[in-house]
């Protein structure tokens, strides 16, 4: 970290800061530039408080050079990180396909949805039973009956399920689920992050529609502090002023996560388009930009889906969808099996 | 509601649209143009799933002609909402100014800034003991020795108390905590604004960083449907490219929420600008945009803040913005006591 | 268009309001819905001025429902736009490589990167003569001098060339540039847009930094208009929250352009990203998503690079990317040959 | 400047990178922290390119400490800018108000409006002769005869005018226009600047949709470094990712530019939210903060305006808010005269 002090900058005041940082374990390098000083610290300062420091009034500015994560940092973790879920694996090389409905509404549609992703090979079921909705009004989904119907679905199928929480109250639900999902606008919801941080369960953690990649890799610091590892990155788009699509999908996140992170990437084209055409050129452009796997809405009735029946694929374009994916992987820039 | 068919729309899947429209109780209204075929709904369409509708097949386009919002909207609450907290008012013409520091450290900080801020005519103590950091390695606050805190510095100074919820779980802590605030990272944490519908306290409800003033009145909805009407609205600053200032301060949101609802509205240019000296210019600039209140940071000793110290004022920088508002109040463009 | 009116309007000025739209030449369509009345109006309304009409004290709302563009829309216009340049084609199913320096520099320079580049396959050279620098203080490019320099190296290559033009009144240097580049800062410089309409040269429109994909149909609208329909358009990256990389890239732009418009959509990964090792899979992603070529910044010397640098690829990586472009394309959403 | 080594760089290229400053020029002041080695330039360094030296391979990244803008700069030029435009100034305590029609129509309209504005204490006329506009098939000013139009009205009123420059081959036209405006679509049109950077006309220069404030400032120096020095900044808000405004207003660019730099600023309200009803009390929230004026839209029949109508003032409406402006001028952060 580098401190840039003030130009006449009151002396005194900046010797109490450097004993402050000395007896906080720093080493000091000063240097004198034109018009500034400048204190280098050395020593780990991911736990210092860079808001702190800048709000001293002998600080001009204060500059991070090193990532504030650890555990989610690859130079502390050279390898990909390769999550098990059931007989599918994510991340170092093996590629995951989620499939399933937005929301899970009855157990003839969860079931039927869940036997013709496997078939296109899916490796997990995804199903919403706990839906964030904008409206109060909105249908919210089926609660803890809805995680029944996607345990029997998982019976019946064979593939691991995902759902999401949105609440920590809610968790002892979750005991059977394999991957408990926090959604976007849950990504900053640090105390159900450090619930989950004490939890082994794997995590798929969305990126928040308004936050940056650092931030993303902080809130899944955040539940690896707890010592759950097991943390699936999900780039969902993000919001900016372009209004063609429901998002903007910002799929440089994908090797840009993989460059500072070993954890694996998945991308979900449904939410991060809004728009049913786009999900196959987005899956395949995600898929050739190194994804580790893909999380799609299919509903086997889009028409009366309940909730975001807008982006759903049918069975029979999943099915298309999934050959299409066969066909680019071994053209992508990670090489990964599926 | 306005559905635009497709051109060559399948007229059975018309009728199909048509009579289940309908069958939920609505009037249509059938017009052609030169391309499209357009429908309109008559009768109450806020409980009905725009997604949905969109995602059909023969629909080309959804267009909602009123607010999805009911209990927020002017439309039907015409009348300025007043809330009172202790002695103090905010809405329709009464002006409420909340001070205090970023986080609750000690009981003698919170003290002496309580009754600093008292002294300047403060109305409201603000503080925070359970803190949202984006690092799990930053200070957190002290949690529920926090709030008694705070509760001692309400019984010294007089001041009602404000601090903000981050899980539902802590609710039976806020007992006695005067109005609990939902910060930007939950404003669409909607378990947590349910639980706070069925209470009946004064709620602070902060704009999401990428949330828009709609979403924010759809937050409040949420709370309101519960059967709790007072809700404070505050802008705090959205997300841009602009790097200059930590936010950009949103100050239209003020007027346009005027116009739309009938709720008071806070302003914070702490968290707004994250930069001391800006603090007064849109503190001034709130109020003559015709904001309700401010919610201010103010440290006694702002370089020894363990949060935030960059934007807080010290007391006597409170003095003096107080009184430069007490000056400005009475040529802003809604008229407003002090 | 579908103008809705605020309840209570005056009679009388709605009655002016429909027979201005008469005597304009439109059919009007009302219908009546519980709240708001409502005007269909029926005729062309891509000349009609939404702001004057959004601006009457009767209205409350104006909803398009045409697009507002014409000549660049796919609905008038169902095949593929094909432009041939030399003995290359870019759309409809021909891909187009273009590659080169970001700034013409010496003749040696761009002569050898020509050569390199057309060994990997390129069918075009790119080089700027004339640079848009954010500060006045930097490299602004060698002007006619990097023109000259450029045709030298069209001449020894084989390839055509394209370059950027900043300022109309440099458009005769430009008579043997193959194509003529707008920039991202100049898509709304709609002066140099319609003297660009009355040349025939193809055109490569850059999407602005902040401009939305109608609008940059808009721009294109602007040169067909004068009757120049050799538009190639180009997502280069927008302006958003996120700083990992230079700008964000809306992939999604590809598939969206491709369904409201029949014009050929490059994407430049290097100037998207700003990173040089981001290029390569941000490129095939562009493939998968279905673009119809790439423009990619080749340098054969990067580190001395005298701008941009940090983005370009050697000729070595740019052989590598070609390659990796060249297994990918026969598996991208449109099949395409290069 | 600080340089960031990379671990493990190649040594022999650190040399030729250091001996590269050193004949550049520059002082080095090296230090090694634990991850990182660290050069610190000394020396002018706003003419060294950034991304050139980021690019290199032994380097990890750049930061400068010295703001790359000279001219614009308050460090250099500690008291205010002071613009005089006939018997009007602007800056330095002098506030300026603009007023009057998007665009020229007609002779009556201009010099109505011009009579009217002046008469509640407008000190510059405004009106576009030319018009940006995103359609192709919208109005787009009467040029020349709007400027002649723009002078009668002068004559008529004696108010200084205003209007807006889109082609730098226009120039003749603007011989006895009193201010050039440059608008927001032009702000980075790097030809204009230079070429209007050799006149001696103060040039307002309104700020890009997706331009940063050290953007904006870049942009000034543009102008700077040709000699001409009279530049007014404007703030007309920015592009965002909310809908209920045209625009999002950025105010606290206004305290944010003051600190910066010595130039004044004014605040356009009327295409910054581009809704009628919100220009009062934004207008009064920018006075507020500190704007050294206002530029606004006026209309003698805002039913009629070619364009933009919109967001205009009555006459009536205009001396309403010159009426407040003034009551609150005393009142805001900088003491202003008008």
């Amino acid at each position: 970290m580098i401190i840039l002090l003030k130009q006449n900058a009151n002396p005194k005041q900046v010797d109490n800061l450097k004993n402050w940082l000395t007896d906080s374990g720093y080493s000091l390098h000063e240097s004198q530039g034109s018009h500034h000083s400048i204190i280098g610290l050395i020593g780990d300062t991911s736990r210092l408080d860079i808001d702190l420091i800048s709000s001293l009034d002998v600080v001009e500015a204060v500059r991070r050079i090193q990532e504030p994560y650890k555990s989610a940092n690859r130079k502390f973790h050279e390898d990909d990180t390769v999550i098990s879920v059931g007989d599918a694996k994510i991340g170092g090389g093996h590629f995951m396909m989620i499939a399933g409905p937005c929301s899970v509404e009855t157990e003839e549609q969860i079931t039927c949805v869940a036997k013709a992703v496997k078939k296109s090979g899916a490796n997990m079921l995804r199903g919403g039973a706990f839906k964030p909705r904008t409206s109060p009004y909105a249908f919210q989904g089926l609660h803890g009956k809805g995680i029944d119907l996607l345990l029997k679905a998982k019976k019946q199928s064979g593939l691991p399920i995902i759902t999401e929480i949105m609440d920590i109250n809610h968790l002892p639900l979750f005991e059977n689920v394999d991957v408990i999902q926090v959604g976007a606008r849950n990504m900053q919801n640090f105390e159900l992050l450090k619930e989950l941080g004490q939890t082994r369960k794997p995590i798929l953690l969305k990126r928040g529609l308004a936050n940056t990649i650092e931030e993303l890799l902080m809130s899944a610091e955040y539940i690896m502090a707890g010592g759950n590892e097991n943390i699936i990155l999900c780039e969902r788009g993000i919001r900016t002023f372009e209004t063609a699509t429901r998002n903007t999908m910002d799929l440089s996140a994908v090797p840009v996560l993989h460059k500072l992170s070993h954890l694996p990437v998945v991308v979900d084209p449904s939410h991060g388009t809004g728009i049913r055409d786009l999900v196959k050129p987005m899956a395949l452009a995600a898929a050739a930009a190194g994804a580790d796997g893909l999380i799609v809405e299919v509903h086997n009735d889009p028409v009366h889906a309940l909730c975001d029946g807008k982006q759903s694929l049918t069975p029979e374009q999943f099915d298309d969808l999934a050959h299409a994916i066969r066909a680019i992987l071994p053209h992508c820039i990670r090489e990964a099996k599926w």
